[in-house]
């Protein structure tokens, strides 16, 4: 740790030495930030879904508990990067110290309440005890302190939410915040998919589209696409499976008086929604890919097939100040709020 | 056939009817052009390699002759729409007879050749006969009728080019095009790959930064990247495998005193590159992934993971007036000819 600590964390990488710390077997979790670093005193680690079980999984069949592989993980590789699943999860705790020159120096104090936003996969983690495992929400708690880097994605918690919404907010937090940037007043906007980055993306394309704009949503579940028109803000939810293109490109021309979408946000959980999503947008429009389970090589192939130069994107996680952006449209929409609330208890997607 | 003509072709749909073309199980083949339609009298069909080494496996274990059974797919579903692969080629041939509404009424003459740049997989075709088989270049000499409909990609054959050069280009098109499209003067342009695609790209980019910007491409076999360096056109070609993100960033600082590029364009044929490509891109650029081999999640998470928020760009394959970009690079820049002509002739990737 001579050389000068480098923005993605190149510098606490031991093997292979000098590796991107996501990449890497092994970090250097020495709990000390270093001048560009923040080091937090982790409070709990939200373990990721698919590691989580693999740690059950090991738990039922060696008995070893999940805390005891938690510990020893992180011990190994200071980091907790399911070596199994290779998949990590978040963190939250309070700044313990901040770097003279990171660039939060002098924003950030001793004490403020954190979730690091990327993947405990690339961030140094040192654990001084670990205390209850929470099987229902897939949350551990535990003493010790994280490293986050120059470029490290963190974001303060809010005062006026739980831990819980706070975090199912930040984790979708990317897709509002790039139709923020994307949408334009007047346009039309569809979104494909009513989970909760959906809903977050419907309540800001109405703002950025205004009232001469439309916003239009398509939903297969009966009651998402309820709770979806209780926000108020589009002005149709279908109900339709956005696979059958033909079905979805007469929904929205119904409606629209033919004319097509501006920008489309596919938030499907599904695949099989990629050429609809691009039949259904102009020439001269916008898609963005936000579902996980998008093909790559459906999107393109779709858009070639259909003679459609509409731009593509992939959706970006992070569009600075997507957080506090996220948190302000459920400040600003109480029924936003309801229904992140009672889907953070447990009541859905 | 009484309905108004639909602009994707979804009145030629027999089952089910009015689906998209491509997902139809059959389409209605009546050879000829309704108002808004081409018919094309077909000369020959390139088909999609992995289609071709299916029908070649089906003749080895069968012993049905793949001109067979090409002429029984084709009579059963309406299209060379291989029921196995799914995949399917383009044609070649001659204007036999422009609607009168077809957006080209006018422009385009009866006897014009052209080659179709959209799947057979959605291309109304009736066969007449089929001559030739040429295994080495999977194409197979045919006569008979293929539609296009309003918005189906097809374009002039040039008189300067072998057919197969000019088929090369147009595979490759969409890539050219969309860096024209994203790259500004003074631009730093990263290529990742020197393909086919790469070397356009190359080219392309060239044109658009000018001599204040700069090219730079990463290229793992020596072979390869001492093409792309004959071309001329780009300051440096490393020689290094991009899924060694930090050598590659480092290469790209050294050669740029520390700048990152405002365009990364992936046409690499592996995966693996999706980080890299991300981590070499300022936070204002973009990255353009046209690799078939992209992972839609390694590009979403890694650009999270690096706290990046750049635009991120599925590539399409089509951008208007693409083909005659492309055709135009080849005759503007004389080594990129010569490189397509030794490529084209089965000289390499």
């Amino acid at each position: 740790m001579t050389e000068a600590p480098h923005p993605f964390g190149l510098h606490r990488s031991l093997d292979p030495p000098g590796a991107l710390p996501q990449a890497a077997r092994r970090l250097d979790a020495t709990p000390r930030a270093r001048e560009t670093e923040i080091a937090v005193s982790v409070k709990a680690l939200s373990i990721d879904s698919a590691s989580f079980r693999q740690l059950r999984e090991t738990e039922a069949s060696t008995g070893e508990p999940i805390a005891s592989q938690i510990a020893r993980i992180v011990r190994e590789r200071g980091k907790m990067h399911n070596p199994v699943t290779g998949s990590g999860g978040i963190l939250t705790g309070e700044v313990a110290e901040v770097g003279p020159r990171h660039p939060a120096a002098g924003r950030l104090r001793r004490g403020d309440r954190i979730a690091s936003l990327v993947s405990l996969t690339l961030t140094p983690l040192h654990l001084d005890a670990i205390g209850d495992v929470h099987v229902s929400t897939e949350r551990v708690e535990a003493t010790g302190t994280a490293i986050l880097f120059e470029r490290t994605l963190f974001a303060p918690l809010p005062d006026d939410f739980s831990e819980q919404v706070a975090l199912a907010v930040f984790d979708v937090a990317g897709a509002p915040a790039t139709v923020i940037r994307e949408a334009r007043p007047g346009d039309v906007v569809l979104v494909i998919g009513t989970g909760k980055a959906g809903l977050l993306c419907l309540a800001a394309a109405r703002e950025s589209v205004g009232r001469a704009g439309m916003v239009l949503a398509v939903e297969p579940s009966a009651d998402a696409a309820g709770r979806a028109r209780s926000l108020g803000v589009a002005d149709h939810v279908f109900t339709l499976d956005a696979r059958d293109a033909v079905a979805m490109w007469r929904a929205l021309e119904s409606s629209t008086e033919g004319r097509l979408a501006d920008l489309v946000v596919n938030v499907a959980n599904a695949s099989g929604t990629e050429a609809s999503s691009v039949l259904c947008a102009k020439d001269e429009g916008a898609v963005l890919f936000f579902g996980m389970a998008t093909s790559f090589a459906a999107v393109a192939l779709g858009a070639e097939g259909l003679a459609k130069p509409t731009r593509l994107f992939i959706g970006n996680g992070y569009v600075p100040g997507h957080d506090a952006a996220a948190l302000g449209l459920l400040r600003r929409h109480p029924a936003l709020r309801d229904a992140f609330e009672s889907l953070a208890a447990g009541a859905g997607p």
